[in-house]
């Protein structure tokens, strides 16, 4: 005789809901009668939270309605499914002794225990808010917002309608950092005819892409009319009277009727950590190849650490193409299968399209910060997207790092017109197979005039740093 | 004391050029004293073939006079690298055993002789053009043109303008086959007003698409306003008054005011079979990897088959990018240094953009007539270029086949809205480096929401099947 087994998955976003269902389609091959149960602290499940800053510029169908577009999968659908999914439920403690959850659903007065065989954390990230953006109470100031939940969404497309404490519909944006959710939203918030002025510490992207690169986003930042101030390290933040005054380290102020913050996340791992499980330097849970963090205790997504590659190290890359893989990753093996997480190597893509700019900014491997102390030779090559006769070609730039001696291709970076972006899948395939830059200068790649040069931009790069290297 | 090295290079084109300057420029690393002769039977050099129909389209500069936009580089850029460069020349003959060539060049009574060390031959190939389209001279009907030399181009654009023999700008055009260069001047003389009736044996693209695929193509150009008759085998062609008749082969009768003929092309290896050299099965030169076919003779380009690496078999494939690494690999061998043409594996890409309807149309290693006799599955995933959300998302077909047993991915055909082409790039590098359809799934691409879904579509559809071959 069979017993039901007990899943509890804590977050029903990504991870935890392509784990659900994969344990459930893996437990139906097994013939393992699995019930789950998952456990959302928010209202919403498996919504896009990279989509939040099209909703806001207004590119999602039913404008500020609009949000429901972006959950990939409603909770009817999960239950449908068999799943057990509560929402609005916060869940106080993991206690792994007991194997239980305890958890409070809405309304309740005291919490309840769950118990499980096998339990899947999949808490996600949360921004990381700086202190001087913070009131007494902890949360961010008036006209301060994040950009990471739906919550968040509504919050921004609220602020622009003029409410969310504001007072007016805001004319002018400051944005502090300037990584993918600062490029987005410079594009949404000029879409939606803000002034914008982009506060950051350093270059802009400058986590993911090495200065020169960053240099050519900030310049097509500046032609579409954004203020890029670089080396403003923002330590305050004054409210007064819906005008918001950013303080830089330099004693610099700058004035704005609404700030976006885009200053990271960081691995929601409290829970986790309250259960004794072990944590990363990032604060991110440490799962195997398998996504297995204790005995029967799995872990999936943007509150997990990922194996580097390259680096042979873990590395905190909070994406959503990640979760969805390691959630299925876990659910395939709770649940009585085989499968493995075969681990990141940095690949991300991002566009600013606005002011009658166009860019494509990608990145996949190793940057220069990132391959330091290793042996490599780098080559920025300029080229067009398209035959150069066509009105289709536009510039794109791309950098391409390689190991000297072996060659071996460790990254590449672009930044250009339509159809740039995505090419940089041609050198993620490349790398996460170990290609040398002369490997990829010989492969037989995709050509016609309105869409490539006769060899393809990433293939000259490679060409040529091969031709370097020789 | 060194003598110099003579090196006489047939053919001024894509595959003759290239060779010529990295032998040049491998010469001059090795200390070389190489002088480079180049002959070319027409007055271009280095064009872009695959230009021409958007040269027709009226896509690039300058309109009918544009032709100078689409050569890449010039006679003066050649002659100013060193390169004896003779146009309108014609070789009426090569002399192994003399190691010389018998060239006649403008205004000459008589043929001369020029000695050679090395011959690099890149011939290139030529329309197929059927018997019935010739005139007792062996010339092309009046109102019948094929699309492949800048002279086409200039006689499409005089046709389309009431000149090169018609009498009045036509309005009603036949396409006679439907492969690449079908395809692309439907979308031209729809774009430039012209009724277009599509004539083709099978199903349109049949020749590097399966029909399910090359079905979701005619429908593109069906809603776009392309008359699309498939079974039509095309046995006659009527010229009177202007008009054309084309008779299909079951007696049907197409009438036209011009014909354009997309019956492909076969490689022009007259002077080689006149010397003895040995030919393959489609008439091509048979080069070695160091495209070698004899004691100092070189060949590149179309006027060659190629090795598959899939099918280990050798393939004709006459495409621009093949032509300009085997013309590289060439030079670098002849002038003394060592280089390998690693082979092809069926990638192309091509677009429809016209009448509102935006196709891109790829494809990679082996469609299902081409493994046939091997165990494969093969599944089509409908999909979308961007995150559902957005107005960017476009519907995407990718259809992926793999071997059972290996799971080894074997072939993708790719037809879709914008931003779908290029992806075929991801599995050409994935079928290049032999990954199996689970690898791909695994794989770290990039995503954001306007430029694709959270697993990419190429990805989703090795994802699909590599869970139904497990």
């Amino acid at each position: 005789m069979t017993s039901r087994v007990r899943l509890v998955v804590v977050g029903a976003d990504a991870a935890g809901m392509s784990g659900a269902h994969q344990a459930l389609r893996t437990a139906r091959r097994h013939g393992v009668d699995l019930g789950v149960t998952a456990l959302e602290r928010t209202g919403h499940t498996s919504y896009s939270a990279c989509g939040i800053p099209y909703w806001i510029a207004g590119d999602v169908p039913g404008g500020p309605d609009g949000g429901e577009h972006l959950v990939a999968r409603t909770a009817e659908e999960h239950r449908a499914a068999g799943i057990d999914l509560r929402l609005a439920t916060v869940v106080e403690e993991v206690d792994l002794a007991a194997r239980a959850v305890v958890a409070r659903e809405p309304g309740d007065d005291r919490a309840t225990r769950i118990g499980f065989d096998h339990l899947l954390l999949a808490t996600g990230a949360r921004p990381r808010v700086p202190a001087w953006a913070l009131d007494a109470a902890g949360r961010p100031l008036p006209g301060v917002f994040p950009v990471r939940s739906l919550d968040d969404g509504v919050a921004w497309i609220d602020a622009l309608l003029g409410g969310a404490g504001l007072g007016r519909r805001p004319e002018h944006a400051a944005i502090v950092g300037c990584g993918y959710i600062g490029l987005e939203m410079a594009e949404a918030l000029l879409r939606r005819g803000l002034r914008v002025t982009v506060l950051t510490r350093r270059e802009v992207m400058s986590s993911t892409l090495d200065p020169d690169m960053g240099a050519l986003v900030r310049e097509g930042m500046q032609s579409a009319g954004v203020e890029v101030v670089c080396g403003a390290a923002v330590d305050g933040v004054e409210v007064s009277g819906g005008a918001v005054r950013c303080l830089s380290a330099a004693g610099r102020e700058f004035s704005a009727d609404v700030v976006a913050l885009s200053t990271g996340v960081q691995p929601e791992t409290e829970l986790a950590a309250g259960a004794g499980l072990a944590l990363g330097e990032s604060g991110g849970l440490l799962p195997d190849q398998r996504q297995r963090v204790a005995e029967g205790v799995w872990a999936a997504g943007d509150c997990c650490e990922s194996p580097h590659r390259l680096t042979r190290a873990r590395a905190f890359v909070p994406l959503g193409t990640h979760a969805n893989k390691q959630g299925r990753v876990a659910g395939e093996n709770l649940a009585g299968g085989s499968a493995t997480f075969h681990g990141v190597i940095g690949t991300a893509v991002t566009r600013f399209v606005a002011g009658g700019v166009h860019l494509e900014v990608a990145r996949t491997g190793l940057d220069q910060a990132e391959a330091a102390g290793r042996d490599v030779e780098a080559l920025v090559t300029h080229s067009t997207t398209a035959a150069g006769y066509l009105p289709e070609a536009a510039p794109i730039a791309v950098k391409v790092l390689a190991e000297r001696g072996s060659g071996r291709l460790l990254g590449v970076q672009i930044v250009g017109g339509p159809g740039s972006g995505k090419r940089i899948d041609t050198a993620a395939v490349a790398i996460w197979t170990g290609q040398g830059v002369a490997d990829v200068a010989a492969m037989d790649l995709s050509y016609v005039p309105p869409l490539s040069p006769v060899w393809d931009p990433v293939q000259i790069a490679c060409r040529r740093l091969a031709d370097r290297l020789r």
